[in-house]
Formats: C-alpha cells, sequence, structure tokens
C-alpha cells in the first residue's frame, strides 16, 4: 500500500485528521493526529468523541528545549524521589511527557474550546521560534499557566525513539509543516483499538492512515 | 431539593456515577464522579464517553503526603522556572494536580483497562495506608511509573478550597468511605456542559446530581 503524502498533506492543512499506527512490535496503538495549525473545537471535540485518549501537544525536543523545557524524565534525573518513578513500560521506551499547560485566557481549560486554544497559542510560538526565538520563549512563560489540561509531548528524534509523538514530528518534517501536531491514541471499548479496525474506521470516514514501517521507508530510514 | 446521602453512597459503591456541580461564581461545571474502590474499565468507558473531560484519581493532601507525594504548585514554589507558570485561572485558585501515573502492570497506560487498574491500585494503596503508611508507601513508589495517563489530585480540604477535588473528600468523609475518587469534568460541543443540560442527563439516567451548595449544608460549612 502506498502512501500519498499530498492527500496527507492536504488533509492536515484543511484541519482533517489522519490515523497514523506505530509498530507491532511496540505499542500496537493508533493515533488520530490533526496539525497544531489548523486545530479549532472541532478537533478537540472529534479527538475525544473519534479517538478517546488524551489530547496531546506535539513538538520537537530542540523547540521544547528553545522554551526552556524538557522531558519530565530527564528533569526526574536529578530528583532522588521521582527518578524512583522513572520506569521503562513494557513496550519498552520512557514517555514523551514534557509539563501540562493551559493558555491564560482559557475559562477552566478542559472544553473543546478552552484546550483548542491553548493548542493554537502554542502553535503560535512553535512558528515564532522560527524567527525570534527569545521573544516566543518570554511569551511562553508568560501566556501559559501549568499545571494545566494539555500535555506538552517532546519528540527526541526517530532514530532515537519510534513512538507516535517522534513519528509525528518525522511526518512534519518530510511535510515541510513545523513540528506541530495534537494527538490521541484511538480506543475501543476496553482495549486500544486494533490497527484492523482502525483501517476500517479510516476507509469509511476517507482519513488516511500510515503505519510506522511505511514512513520509515518515505523518509529512508530501516527500522 | 434534598440530597439523599444514602442514595449517593449506595450509587458509589454499587460502581454507578453521580454528578456533583460545584458553584455559580467558580467553575460552574459539573464532574461525573466514580468511587475509586468500585472503578472497573466500564466506568472509565463511561467517563471519557459521557463526562469527556480528564480522567483523574483524588484523594486528600494528607493522604498524598503520606505517599511523599505534594501539590505541583508547592513543588514548584522552589522552582524558580517552573513558577513562572503558577498563576491563578480566572475561578481563582490554584490548581490541584500533582504528577500523572501509571500502574507497572498497564500496557500502554489509556485504554479503559489500563486505566481502571491505574486507579484500583491507587485505592488499594490509600486504603492500605490506614493500616500500614510505611508498606503503601514502598508499594507505591515501586509499583507506580511516571509521567503516566492517570492525574492524581489532592485535595488541600473544602476550608481551603472550594474545588470538585475538595467536594467529592468531603463527600466520601460525610459517606464514611476513603478518599479514593474518580472525577471528569462533563463538556458538552465546544463548552462545558451547562447544568441545567446536567440535571436533564442525571434525570434521564437516574444519576443522582449535587451542587456544592448542598453538600455544604449537609456537612454544615457556611460558603
Amino acid at each position: 500500500m502506498e502512501i500519498s503524502l499530498e492527500n496527507i498533506k492536504d488533509n492536515l492543512i484543511k484541519g482533517l485528521p489522519i490515523l497514523l499506527y506505530d509498530f507491532d512490535d511496540r505499542e500496537s496503538e493508533v493515533d488520530m493526529v490533526f496539525y497544531g495549525g489548523s486545530v479549532s473545537w472541532k478537533s478537540i471535540y472529534t479527538l475525544r468523541r473519534e479517538a478517546g485518549g488524551l489530547i496531546c501537544y506535539v513538538t520537537g525536543l530542540e523547540e521544547g528545549k528553545s522554551l526552556g523545557l524538557t522531558l519530565l524524565t530527564e528533569e526526574w534525573s536529578n530528583d532522588s524521589r521521582y527518578l524512583k518513578l522513572v520506569k521503562k513500560p513494557v513496550y519498552g521506551d520512557l514517555p514523551a511527557f514534557s509539563i501540562w499547560v493551559n493558555h491564560i485566557t482559557t475559562r477552566t481549560g478542559i472544553s473543546d474550546e478552552d484546550r483548542a486554544r491553548t493548542v493554537r497559542a502554542l502553535h503560535d510560538i512553535v512558528v515564532m521560534m522560527k524567527s525570534d526565538v527569545e521573544r516566543s520563549r518570554e511569551k511562553f512563560w508568560d501566556e501559559f499557566m501549568a499545571p494545566g489540561h494539555v500535555p506538552i509531548l517532546l519528540s527526541r528524534g526517530i532514530r532515537n525513539r519510534r513512538g507516535h509523538t517522534e513519528l509525528v514530528t518525522a511526518l512534519a518534517d518530510v511535510l515541510g509543516l513545523p513540528r506541530s501536531m495534537v494527538i490521541a491514541e484511538m480506543l475501543d471499548k476496553r482495549r486500544s483499538l486494533s490497527l484492523e479496525d482502525a483501517v476500517k474506521y479510516a476507509k469509511v470516514n476517507d482519513f488516511p492512515i500510515i503505519r510506522g514501517k511505511e514512513l520509515l521507508e518515505v523518509i529512508k530510514i530501516v527500522a
């Protein structure tokens, strides 16, 4: 099965979701993905109604570090207490979580509108970073509050970790988009949605679905 | 309107939800509430399908401190960087978040089954704490990993904060249950669910609904 990068980019820019499966030997989960720059309250509504997992904002570790953020697992390497909780899950590598934030203009932080607002403000900062790192950093610490309702995931790059976080930033790179994506795991009743059912869902809704393996081929990295 | 504590306790023990509205002058949000000791994957499914907000585990600040946890806002009072993000939301008081965890026996941490497993293991620890604080603390640091998919909220007590976190632990106290609850905000399309619509929903589904004001009267605290 061949994936059409043009079709994927077109969907993302239009504010439509794409689906992304990682690997059989990893989480074996499908995430629903929106482009950060095209997120509206409807995207958040779709993520919580149709996907059901945690609605996370994804950018690069590099972008995170420019803002003064890093991975919590890295942060906790100097914290003798929390370090005890840094354990590897069954699928192998440490989580991509940084902190959880709300934009200061949100009301309680959780509604579709509030989470979309937080995401859009994060997106604006990631875009601003390219022209004015210092201003984007100031803006981040001034205009966000924490702990909030939108987790920030930071990608270590697909050569270092093969999670959904790294796959979507690799995809953003291939498509020439800023590393600014919103993802949530697709859930079934009780368990995560199977790849088979995700493929059916993608077909019915005409959403592109990509497997990590296919994406690695496109970007010429052998798994 | 009178609330029946017996009916509420009965629902919670049976693993059925109750609804809890805070105050007109605060978040004006309704949370769906399950008792931690009765949570199954079906409760998590119901919380994400019917409520839609963040699925959080609630216990007391006292219980949290016994485990060696505290509020992130308190933790960050010694962190010159994160302190900049500690801002008060429009409704007034600082969030109740501690860290986010997964139980080590979970697969990816996010499915209904995995989140239920994490919640039940947290519940067991809160119960164990009453007879053996030290063992419960050891068990926590040995058997959980972080950062994970279930946020722990710590209640400062209803005299100090009037949020859903404090209302549910006050309710647990009144009902003679351990402070061990699972909550999520009820959302409508785009916005949080209105009290009016939550009342209708409660009626249709025969779920008890309590207002913070009523609860304060029951526990004889004047707002």
